[in-house]
């Protein structure tokens, strides 16, 4: 409930330190950016590629850090921005990788929500998300918070992203929270469910996996994440009638081939939940559910606002199972990795 | 079963035109590679992915389509390889990577099934895949064969791979094909089994992916892929007694972070089977069950034989579940997206 507010701190406080890495930005001119993340983090990295290939054409990597902690590779990271994403600031692997990435000659950034982590201290360049402290285990307000910082990175290496714009995503926040009580008694409908499939494309491919996990380590749901072009390729083998999919649906570039992949599962019986917005009241004749947020969103500022009827409906719904959202069972908030 | 003949026979007649490239390659010194692909060809390119920073530090992006197709982003590729991967070659959305990246000055490359594809026409340098006709929906020998084609390109980008420990591959996968009868026994302990999920790690991570992805298309089960990193950032919530886990587990590297994964999972009750060679018997003490190749594998070769019993292990469990593995339900062999 406090994105709003943290989306608005985070954007005000972190533009000044932006407008200043942009001029940087402009004369090294990074011909590669590796975004090294876990996790939720490693979500909001995925959205990061997309937004950030999409409006710069700058290729984007996302770090297998496996590569540099188990194998010892030495990457040739020459002219490219390394960023790495994490909550806590802890994550060791990632951390290791923007290490070798700084000694190697790279531009290296940190974003995270902890100004004194180890983090803050390896990268040359921080950017904190100022969420305040969080203390769930699952992380709700820090990924949205990323996502803006993401926004911000993308201004800097020249995406044409109006700051007028970023800020009217606070409010598209506040709107997506109206629907709490909604959601709740929808919910009530997925108690017995075991199993799911999150659809997005796009700019919102990086939600499905986020949603996904959101319902693995709160309700225990056995949820993956996909791409409607990936799910084609296979998996939509598994659909049978009342099969659950959640999709992101908002008007846009990608609104065709999520609404083929809505005709796709309508046709096979499959339970379809859609999210979307009063832009495309399409979505909603396509599925068996919908949660629209009741307002109108470009797609290019839609992945923070369709994130939060997710987070919602995850917490409900570990509710309605009587498990508590906030201390899923076997995690811990900073997960370290060799 | 036609595996090491493919594999001797992909090798053998694409090493002289491999030897060219690499000269091409000392020349041009890419400095990013982008693999394009969808599906199994994707898990192939992630494979490719691991292999080529691994061994030749070069920075890989697996490219996602949707950025071109759906965004129509002018990627800068200026300096890039970029590398489409297909069994049929008529992939529209990666054929439309790479008619781009061509258009924008990049080396292109295409790995396919197909000698006279659409891909085979579009890439300026085709590597074939000389598996024969592929007649079942879920691919095995083509993936394995785009396997032995990403060695082959890794080591014209300077990888210090021996071809002579190429040539062993065949002799491997021969190896792994005489579990066929153990593998079938052992399926039939899973005919009630709806969800699952694989890890692997590193040079095995796609290989979770294709396992994972071979049970949902061919015996409809809720299985996912996970690096054993990712998987204790949140998934591991999901797992309680009996819940089922297959691990790919080489020796190597990636060996102690496999094992310590083996024994949270064995801390959890979890149902364990280990995927591993003579060479690591360790990794049967750890698991509920174990399929053990009758071979000393280096972890380097590790990922062509190992997929062999999962391939194996998918079609025996969907035999047990009276399904037909060669026609999954929904899937026709060549998918084209927008």
């Amino acid at each position: 409930r406090e994105q709003p507010e943290t989306l608005a701190r985070t954007l005000a406080s972190q533009l000044p330190k932006i407008e200043k890495f942009k001029a940087l930005m402009t004369r090294r001119k990074p011909r590669l950016v590796v975004l090294a993340a876990r996790g939720t983090s490693d979500n909001a990295a995925q959205f990061g590629r997309y937004l950030i290939e999409i409006t710069t054409g700058i290729p984007v990597s996302l770090a297998a850090p496996s590569v540099h902690t188990v194998y010892g590779a030495r990457m040739n990271y020459k002219e490219a921005l390394v960023v790495a994403l994490s909550q806590s600031g802890e994550s060791t692997d990632t951390n290791q990788v923007l290490e070798q990435a700084r000694k190697a000659g790279a531009v290296t950034v940190g974003i995270t929500n902890e100004s004194r982590s180890s983090l803050a201290g390896i990268a040359e360049h921080v950017f904190l998300v100022r969420a305040g402290r969080e203390k769930s285990v699952a992380a709700t307000k820090t990924y949205t918070g990323q996502l803006m910082v993401l926004y911000l990175l993308a201004y800097a290496l020249g995406a044409k992203l109006r700051i007028a714009g970023l800020e009217g995503i606070a409010d598209l926040a506040a709107s997506a929270l109206t629907l709490e009580t909604e959601v709740a008694v929808l919910a009530e409908r997925y108690r017995f469910m075991h199993h799911a499939v999150v659809v997005g494309r796009g700019l919102n491919y990086a939600n499905s996996l986020e949603f996904a996990l959101k319902m693995k380590e709160t309700s225990y749901v056995i949820a993956e994440g996909f791409s409607s072009a990936d799910f084609l390729h296979g998996p939509i083998a598994m659909v049978e009638p009342s099969f659950p999919a959640f999709l992101f649906a908002p008007s846009g570039a990608a609104w065709p081939s999520m609404q083929e992949m809505l005709m796709r599962l309508q046709g096979l019986k499959a339970e379809t939940v859609a999210i979307t917005d009063l832009r495309n009241p399409a979505a909603g004749n396509l599925a068996s559910r919908v949660i629209s947020i009741p307002a109108r969103i470009p797609e290019i500022y839609s992945p923070i606002p369709y994130i939060i009827p997710a987070q919602l409906f995850a917490a409900a719904l570990a509710m309605e199972k009587n498990l508590d959202p906030d201390r899923p069972r076997t995690l811990s908030k900073v997960t370290q990795n060799r």
